[in-house]
């Protein structure tokens, strides 16, 4: 058995400027973040495990039981098939997928997180048996894979393409080093650092190893994390290794197929663009494919990018930025707008009510853009992940925490309504585990310098040059965009306070200590940069002016065209049936109504909502046929929005984000 | 072998006021139709027989060749298979379908009508011996399906609710009522009686008889021709048993099914709506289910409710097509919105782009609407059967008669293009058929009435009492509204001519002999009905204002929201990108916009487009992002609009029926 190395910063050849993200538990989020990250807490965490237990998980995964034996492939023949599975879990059916490891350690990370905020001894005692099952299941030479153990034996490194075995050992290894932090637990870090040195064993650049990397990205990400949580270098090595390798010729994929008597032409994607791997990622300029995949990728070749200080790969992740939020992006922070590839399609192609934007690939952009501001705060990607964080991401949540989202559509007749479970259960973990881990996304620590990313009532704990700091926000934010700081060192300090100003705020105003600052001279990339020397007690007030905007698409984006949307701050608005008398699509915003924001303290959880007078399409005269020389009378009407990620949160109905611009 | 009953009119027990079309070969066309039967008779139906050859069918029927024996379902595992072997026919595959018989019967009957128009006798020669392969295949006791002999042998009879046993039939019979009709060659219309006479000594109400009907309608209709064109009251008969039975409890489908060893609730598509026979038709009031299948029924029970007076039959119909009309029909009279089952979804679900509106379906609408007309001319049916007619019936049919559509949509990204084939090709000779037998559809005659439905160049010969009379139309129609017809009767007669005035004429006039008549006082149901002795040479001048018009939806559709669309006398117009500099999304037609029309004889066959000074969303500006504050600035620029029916004869581009109003 290999000792594991004692966690250690990683060490690196040249020390660059890096920004890393607070640990979780440094940080307490309250406010909106903070019923989030509850309902999170109190029942996502313990769903998460019920539903991988009724889901039949365990069986698959314990060398004690049976094993399940029955395969039901996720590629179902049938897309009735799939949506009648998809629609409703009812335990009664044993579905046996290859990424059930995933969604275990996914699971493992949401409840770890969440012990921070409550403790949970019931959950964490489920969650240390799955840990022994896991240790029991890994084989002598480190191997650990429960659908290749147990229900496709012999198989083990046959098709990396399809098979989501590195994926599978990458979400283990970001449970592991979560429910390490949280509980001090070693037994799945250990564990999965012995696969992790098996895995660099069989792959890798030397000569006589595989040259594999994973279909579905997701174990660069996870190495850097489990070497950034050992200190061994190894990991990280391997982790970039991955990132190299994809997308070279001769291609792994083919070489592999043939290797196991396959067609390589015979795959059911047909490119490898759908797995990031038709070329190599230096190399990448359009966001291709599985919109999930893609975003691992890019976040794996971001900390590859900040650890390495290789420009290279940023160079080719600021044209993938580029591509991705000037032409395949949703207003909601959304993206895949195909179901046929969970991925993109062309240029400006954004349909509203067929909309796939997969919950996975909003977390996974705000993973992607909060990799990005390793290389430093740059309000480029930190205005996007905010977009995504508010809007795309966690409506695939109910406000209970209990429900989930798999696609978010901008538009649904009423019958798109959230799931108690799902076949593929990847959404539900994964929004679990951002929201559980929401505190890190706030805050990222260089050696001299902390940047403020998001705004919300929270207090980060963190050292800078030995000495600790605490930095409190008192804010109502996203409701209200007034923001104060207080900072509190340990002792009086020099460092750099980054504070983001947002690109939606018309204007803002900054207070030191009750003094006016003027912002614009000090402020690159989109953040203010406070250099001082900080003392207990110092006071920033940051005044975001927080308006209600009308925004509109690019006209190639011919979905949206003669269509307005509603936003204030982060949140992206919607109208739902509820709140509305019209049918939805009968409703025009003219330009020229006022819109007023009202507090709804008692409505969904409390938000602010935007109404106007609108008008809209009158139903009279129509009884005779579908079709008229005259167009519909006008009436008027109130229109009322709500937030974006609020919606389907009471009785099914009507949901509309794009309203008709008049 | 039973002898076949020479052609005589079917008796009935009590004779009713009915109307009939004319047979095919007692009008000739010319203009519009003229050129489009052209294409059809010079193109179309020597490509349909070939492309039947190429997709292997023969080999299926002729007994003197080996059994193709691969069997492909026509529910294919995967849509991307489906959209491969859709998009284009390679020859490379043996495909055997169930339904070949069907495709080879409708591809009889449009050589059947083609030959009226030219003489062929290669095509003619062709067709003879697949009608001696037909001969050769029939058993002993007059059974004949060449997939339940040469691919299921032994299955015969076992599922009439998927395999289409009876709808093969049914499409057999027509082709050989036609082809006997065009050349008087019996044989295949003797073996089509020995067949019928076969399914009625197995189907039927009498006792010992199975009570099943087919799963896809289209026997019914058929059998009424063949009553018809036999004079045999029993095919009739057997007609109405199949309307009369269909949907009554138990029911057979569930009887069937069991029979065979099968759940009956293991049924792809759920629900027997699919079919229309969820109850009794008597009973049904919304159009529910595939939609084809839908208009085939339909069509049967407009004949059966005609030839046996039934009126029950007729109030079923009249609400049907109340739920047709008002509810779930395309401007275009495409049908059938859904590809999922290829039919009906909900009331106003009519979406544009994804529209699935099957040629199959128009074309059967107008064989509904025609047979509405059998029980009197009403223009409420015969507007109908000319909008579907001139738009999505006709647009499934490239110019020249070569290549296809099968799905209709009223807006395509420019990727939606014609096929030379189908593996379901039931589309292309079915609106090869109708177009090689429009003239049938311009008349319909009855005792002392002839009732013009359709306007346009043309001769029709009938007699009325032992009188041979022919009428002429001379008229630039669907370009123009003046219609000029002759009537000469070989010796004076006194009969009534009854004239449509299409609902879309905002007026009409009539001249008889060079003086004006009053309309108003002589028109019932959108008919003028002009009785009077009429002597040779009598002309009747009918000037039909032909105003162009702006189109606006039934307010609960919401894919038609604050958009227009424009037509002009029967058409239905659309924009194209040959003929618009700007994205066709980006346009607005403000509603103060003058159209004009311009005669343009060198475009598309010669055609009247549609212009406008309309405005366009400008890209200036869009750099940075997808999402703005700003709206898109306007910019004037030219919009042209063609025929629907024309789009995609030129290069790949986009294509909108619904334009954005402003």
């Amino acid at each position: 058995m290999t000792a594991s190395p004692s966690p250690r910063p990683a060490t690196k050849e040249k020390p660059k400027l890096a920004f890393r993200p607070l640990p979780v538990p440094q940080v307490d989020v309250h406010g909106f973040w903070g019923d989030r990250a509850d309902a999170v807490a109190t029942r996502t965490a313990d769903i998460l495990y019920e539903r991988c237990v009724e889901a039949r998980m365990l069986e698959q995964i314990d060398p004690d039981r049976p094993s399940p034996g029955i395969v039901i492939p996720f590629h179902s023949p049938s897309p009735d098939e799939a949506d009648r599975q998809g629609a409703e879990f009812t335990g009664s059916t044993v579905t046996t997928q290859m990424f059930w490891d995933s969604d275990l350690g996914k699971t493992i990370e949401t409840a770890a997180y969440s012990l921070y905020r409550r403790k949970n001894p019931e959950l964490e005692k489920k969650i240390d048996a799955v840990i022994d099952m896991y240790g029991k299941l890994q084989q002598e030479d480190g191997y650990l894979s429960s659908w290749y153990q147990r229900i496709q034996p012999g198989k083990r490194w046959t098709n990396l393409r399809d098979c989501h075995e590195l994926y599978c050992a990458g979400h283990l290894i970001e449970g592991a080093v979560a429910y390490y932090q949280a509980t001090g637990k070693r037994k799945l870090l250990d564990i999965m650092c012995r696969y992790a040195d098996h895995i660099a064993s069989v792959l890798g650049p030397e000569p006589g190893k595989k040259k594999g990397y994973c279909g579905h990205e997701e174990i660069e990400l996870a190495l850097v994390k489990l070497a950034r949580v050992t200190g061994e270098q190894k990991y990280m090595d391997l982790a970039k290794y991955f990132i190299d390798q994809r997308g070279q010729r001769p291609h792994y994929f083919d070489e592999e197929a043939r290797a196991r008597g396959a067609d390589p032409k015979a795959y059911h994607f047909k490119t490898y663009e759908y797995s990031q791997s038709h070329r190599p990622v230096r190399e990448q300029d359009k966001v291709v494919g599985h919109a999930v995949r893609a975003m691992y990728l890019y976040s794996g070749m971001a900390d590859i990018a900040t650890e390495y200080g290789d420009d290279s790969l940023r160079v080719a992740l600021d044209r993938l930025w580029d591509d991705l939020t000037t032409k395949n992006l949703y207003i909601t922070g959304g993206l895949g707008p195909s179901a046929h590839n969970e991925g993109f399609t062309s240029d400006y192609d954004l349909p509203n009510e067929s909309a796939y934007a997969e919950t996975c690939a909003a977390v996974g952009l705000v993973f992607w853009a909060s990799r990005m501001l390793g290389m430093g705060p740059n309000a480029r990607y930190a205005d996007m992940m905010e977009r995504a964080l508010y809007n795309g991401s966690i409506s695939g949540l109910s406000l209970d925490g209990s429900l989930f989202f798999y696609e978010n559509p901008l538009e649904s007749r009423g019958r798109h309504n959230r799931w108690k479970w799902h076949r593929c259960p990847c959404c539900p973990p994964n929004v679990g585990r951002m929201v559980a881990s929401i505190g890190s996304y706030f805050y990222s620590l260089a050696d001299d310098a902390l940047a403020v990313h998001l705004y919300g009532d929270s207090t980060a704990r963190f050292d800078i040059a030995g000495t600790p700091v605490q930095l409190t926000q008192a804010s109502r934010y996203p409701w209200d965009g007034a923001v104060e700081i207080t900072v509190e060192p340990q002792a009086p300090l020099e460092f750099t306070l980054h504070l983001r100003i947002p690109a939606w705020s018309s204007s803002a105003t900054l207070e030191i200590n009750g003094e006016a600052v003027d912002l614009e001279d000090m402020t690159s990339d989109g953040y203010a940069a406070i250099r001082r020397s900080w003392k207990k007690g110092d006071r920033v007030r940051l005044d975001l002016e927080m308006p209600i905007e009308r925004l509109y698409a690019n006209p190639e984006v011919r979905q949206d065209a003669g269509r307005v949307a509603l936003s204030r701050g982060p949140l992206i608005y919607c109208v739902e049936a509820s709140d509305n008398d019209s049918r939805l699509h009968r409703l025009t915003l003219p330009r020229t109504a006022g819109i007023e924001a009202h507090e709804a303290p008692e409505l969904l959880g409390g938000v602010v909502t935007l109404s106007a007078t609108a008008r809209a399409d009158a139903g009279d005269g129509w009884q005779d046929g579908l079709y008229r020389r005259e167009p519909p009378a006008s009436v008027e009407t109130r229109l009322t929005a709500i937030p974006y990620y609020a919606w389907d949160n009471r009785e099914p109905g009507e949901m509309l984000v794009w309203l008709r611009d008049g």
